[in-house]
């Protein structure tokens, strides 16, 4: 039976395990907040009766083998990263409420047909390397273990070397790789980190698709000057053409419409001295839309607008991984969530997601499915993220009985 | 006679003297690359036979007491602390002209009537304690002893910790202030940090007033979201907000015309991840005109687009010291510039400085003139700046004959 107080002992723990006590979640991939929670979470699985193991890829790993050892699993857990000064709900809600299921399962003496393994990813958000989803990415060999492994944080250390660290060998990983017949399924449990659940009073969000998404860099390069000698004509202000091209870059969404959103989430201005012409402005850009045809449209007016910069003398870069399409989610899978949700007696309703999630990359191995949970007041990524006990209690009663259907059929 | 190698070898000697080897100059004030440059200064003040006392102020003073040592003095020099990667010409060429004078004037065996004394400021750029023109106010009065000792730096080090780690008691200051009295008058040479004079192929630029300014703070402040699942119309983008007040401010800029400048030179974006929607932007603001009626309506149309955030759902903060207003420079001393380049066969033209001087302050207590020399390309506060020595040569012989005026007028 799921045990409302074990989730928020879990989730009291793991919170306390951050880099910035009072200033929200702070547990950035191979830290020691991070080390503290990944001994806290193998112990617990280990209680919980599942074999676990640390991956290469830096997930945690734990089974539930049951009555035929050699099928393919199914697979349920979320991230432990966070963003910094985040909440303490965003990715561990997932792990912690597979976590119970696993204690849940034991308890109840069940048995699957099928194993079931809880998985804890790292390097979700991409706060320490500057890429999302990466751990998960790795776990099914979607990136080469080289490329990874190199990699670097702000301090120039790099993926591997941080692994290392935590005593695991990036050597391993090819040889470590889920395939796509090793899983049946994925199931990932996430707050919404949006308001639309709290709107519409639903207990349970059914994900049908995450949306598709774009991130980006752009450097708009100009000349330092003395920014009282200077006259406007002869500048080649780097800030007023990033100021300009970020304008533009919001205007578009608006124009566009359909749910596009848009953010400029960092920047950096060089020198960055008040009396100077700014020379270079740094800016990460990050577009979403479920109509991956306007993310598309949005990249076009993207570097439409970075290319009229030339126009006033000065120069860009800019680089994107491509623009991620939307991931549909299993049909049957969401039907699932949908059935036993109402069996249950919880109110539920179908959303996108406009957050990415390591769901997208298990799509590429399994039929996907996701439980989304209301965030109150739709805040996330801050220290005011929350969701109730209750509330996690329901979503981990969903995901166990969707898992064990998975496990049966 | 001013010597042109001289003047070459104490550049060259000072310019080493930097933080940043291989980087431009960066000397602040009171740090380890400073006490070089204050040791090489003394030794060279000392040799040109001036009476040498470092002010408590941070000031180094070097006087030549000359036929009547009882009467105000004529006073030159520049400051020599810079900003971050700067160029070795800003300040020092108007400090090293100073001492080269005074080295010609003892050669030549010339004896004032009224007494020649060389200043060399600190923390006119105010890199390491956040306010400019700091040391040339404190040498006059023109801060409270109590309000500079408690300055800080980045690193909550105080102006009085700093000052007294070279030796310095600010203690004595108020006794040490000169007043109005002791001075008939200030002659600063300095680099002209713009592209005005090699436009117009002039030797010389007889400053006529130096601009009105006013430097702020802005704050936009929203809240943090995710930056895939808040819908558009749901945020409280902060970056949104200063985006657009930051666009509003060059707009009214080039709107006003009149040759006002603007530039945002630093911004911070809180929290700074490319995934979550900005819930603070910190910038400077930076405006100045030779009208100070444009800065004032500047100051006002800054205001308004900062209030039109309130209908966004956003707030704000603006700090500023107020519009300083523009400084006048001497109307006898400006001809007295003008007839010496000429008889000295160079070209000269006037023009307003758009940069801040310690001149601003000593015209507090006395008539002030300033030379410029031409910059090349118009560049500063970087390592290119660059003015030739034959052209600091030519300074130096100018502000050698206006201080000789001066002292026998």
């Amino acid at each position: 039976m799921i045990r409302i107080e074990r989730i928020r002992a879990d989730i009291e723990a793991l919170r306390a395990f951050t880099a910035t006590p009072g200033a929200g979640v702070t547990r950035l991939s191979f830290s020691p907040q991070e080390g503290q929670a990944r001994r806290y979470l193998l112990t617990e699985m280990e209680r919980a009766g599942l074999a676990v193991r640390e991956h290469p890829s830096g997930c945690l790993l734990g089974r539930l083998a049951g009555k035929n050892p050699g099928r393919p699993a199914v697979l349920t857990g979320s991230h432990y990263d966070t963003v910094h000064n985040g909440g303490a709900f965003d990715g561990v809600c997932g792990l912690v409420a597979a976590l119970e299921m696993a204690r849940s399962m034991r308890e109840d003496g069940y048995f699957p047909s099928n194993p079931v393994e809880i998985v804890g990813f790292l390097e979700e958000e991409g706060t320490r390397f500057g890429y999302g989803l990466l751990c998960s990415a790795a776990l099914l060999g979607l990136i080469p273990a080289e490329e990874l492994a190199a990699l670097r944080d702000d301090d120039g250390v790099t993926f591997a070397d941080a692994a290392a660290a935590c005593g695991l060998s990036l050597a391993d990983l090819p040889a470590e790789v889920l395939r796509p017949d090793d899983l049946k399924a994925f199931v990932e449990l996430h707050i919404e980190q949006g308001p639309v659940l709290e709107q519409y009073r639903r207990e349970i969000g059914v994900v049908d698709c995450i949306a598709a998404m774009c991130f980006g860099q752009v450097t708009v390069c100009g000349r330092a000057d003395h920014a009282g000698t200077t006259p406007t004509e002869l500048r080649l202000d780097a800030m007023r053409g990033a100021v300009e091209v970020i304008g533009r870059f919001y205007e578009a969404a608006g124009q566009l419409g359909g749910g596009v959103v848009a953010t400029v989430g960092k920047l950096v201005v060089h020198p960055g001295s008040a009396n100077v012409v700014p020379d270079r402005v740094v800016f990460s850009v990050d577009y979403r839309c479920r109509d991956g045809g306007l993310v598309k449209r949005m990249r076009e007016l993207l570097l439409e607008a970075l290319e009229a910069l030339k126009a006033l003398g000065l120069s860009y870069q800019y680089e994107d991984g491509g623009v991620l399409p939307a991931v549909q989610m299993d049909a049957r899978i969401m039907a699932s969530i949908e059935e036993e949700a109402a069996r249950l007696g919880y109110s539920s309703m179908r959303l996108p997601s406009g957050a990415g999630h390591d769901a997208m990359n298990l799509a590429e191995a399994c039929p996907v499915g996701m439980i989304f949970l209301p965030s109150a007041g739709g805040r996330s990524h801050c220290p005011e993220e929350n969701t109730g006990w209750e509330e996690i209690a329901k979503g981990a009663r969903v995901l166990e009985a969707v898992v064990k259907r998975l496990c049966e059929s």
